[in-house]
């Protein structure tokens, strides 16, 4: 582990899932003591974007070494929640977290590099990483486009999904603008575990200190409270 | 890890690095025995890329648990060697293997899928694979493009050299056309450890069960001497 990573993330169901469209929300990934060196980074602001190499959270970290268990909860096919959680892939044909090394991808959009003779602190500030609030960050690599994009791609099963998202009703709820783009975007990816049929079941997702409730009919979700937690 | 690497890359220097052509090199990822199950790739052949999630070679595996040395050995700053070898540049700003977790991360082309009933084998063949054969697989995630595909990344000081590779003079070498093309893609490449400007310094390059010996003169390598190991 050379980094964690802090953001409003504290609810696994709000993660995005592998979106087409791109977070707003900002994750700070904050390095460990032993990695505070602002030299290892030089360069690293010529970079648009990163990648992230993290542990999903069944992973165990001890005395700085990166350690994974070899968790006996993997299953050689998953349900992926795209596919309405009632179809089963292959593991490796997925992103799903239960896997034999429980080690998660993100491509990320650099936004800043914090360094802070104050704090000691040292930061880099990112976007569209779907990762909890708290995981552990093994490597971070510049993303190369000339070998890691291939617009041309395709995308198997994930592709009749990738369009996928629902309209958000916010109804009489006063929130301030970025709380709500934030919570907008993740309420349109759908954060329910698996799609229901039942447009008066109420789930509730946390993000930043707050319990927000909602229901969704057909392809709209409509928020009903807002709680602070 | 869960499978193993086997092509003919048993040389280090000859791993092309991360090359905006795609290396011809085909890759076997043979599963390891508890891993063996058809039904952990079930949709996968619809995806036409795929990422892998390795170790570089100071990697310890122990009891089918993945366990990465804390290496002492990474620095703050590396030398890339497509700057000549005397640049430094943040090791998190580069694709180094010297880094503080030494997992590598490729995209690769998937051709095909080979279970045999007969030796109970289960392997993906890929391409453009950059590593060492026998190199320990951890994961493999497909590639998605509209998460993973962003062409207009800024490359950072990687673009001023994205394009750089060495013409390749045969002489009189009598070898098979596949691995002419392979070993010509990799001589392309550069292999040599730091660019000298040298004609008449000679390298040695293993590939496949042969030592390739050349001299590089300007732009082009010039095969002096192909010797069966």
């Amino acid at each position: 582990m050379i980094a964690y990573a802090r953001n409003g993330h504290t609810d696994k169901f709000g993660i995005p899932r592998q979106s087409r469209e791109e977070s707003p929300i900002v994750t700070r990934i904050v390095f460990e003591p032993e990695y505070r060196i602002p030299e290892a980074l030089r360069g690293i602001e010529g970079y648009s974007h990163l990648w992230l190499i993290w542990g999903f959270h069944d992973v165990e970290i001890k005395n700085e070494k990166l350690k994974i268990k070899n968790s006996k909860e993997w299953s050689p096919t998953v349900r992926p929640p795209r596919l309405g959680g009632n179809k089963r892939m292959g593991v490796f044909a997925t992103r799903s977290p239960f896997r034999p090394n429980p080690i998660g991808l993100s491509s990320v959009k650099l936004i800043g590099i914090q360094p802070s003779a104050v704090s000691h602190q040292l930061e880099l500030l990112v976007s569209g990483a779907d990762v909890l609030d708290g995981t552990p960050i093994y490597d971070i690599k510049p993303y190369l486009s000339f070998s890691d994009s291939h617009e041309e791609a395709k995308n198997g099963f994930a592709d009749e999904t990738k369009d996928y998202h629902l309209a958000v009703d916010w109804g009489l709820s006063k929130v301030s603008e970025e709380w709500k783009r934030d919570v907008t975007y993740i309420l349109s990816q759908d954060p329910r575990p698996a799609y229901q049929d039942d447009p008066s079941r109420e789930y509730k997702l946390d993000y930043q200190g707050y319990t927000i409730t909602f229901i969704v009919d057909r392809q709209t979700v409509h928020v009903k409270k807002i709680v602070k937690i």
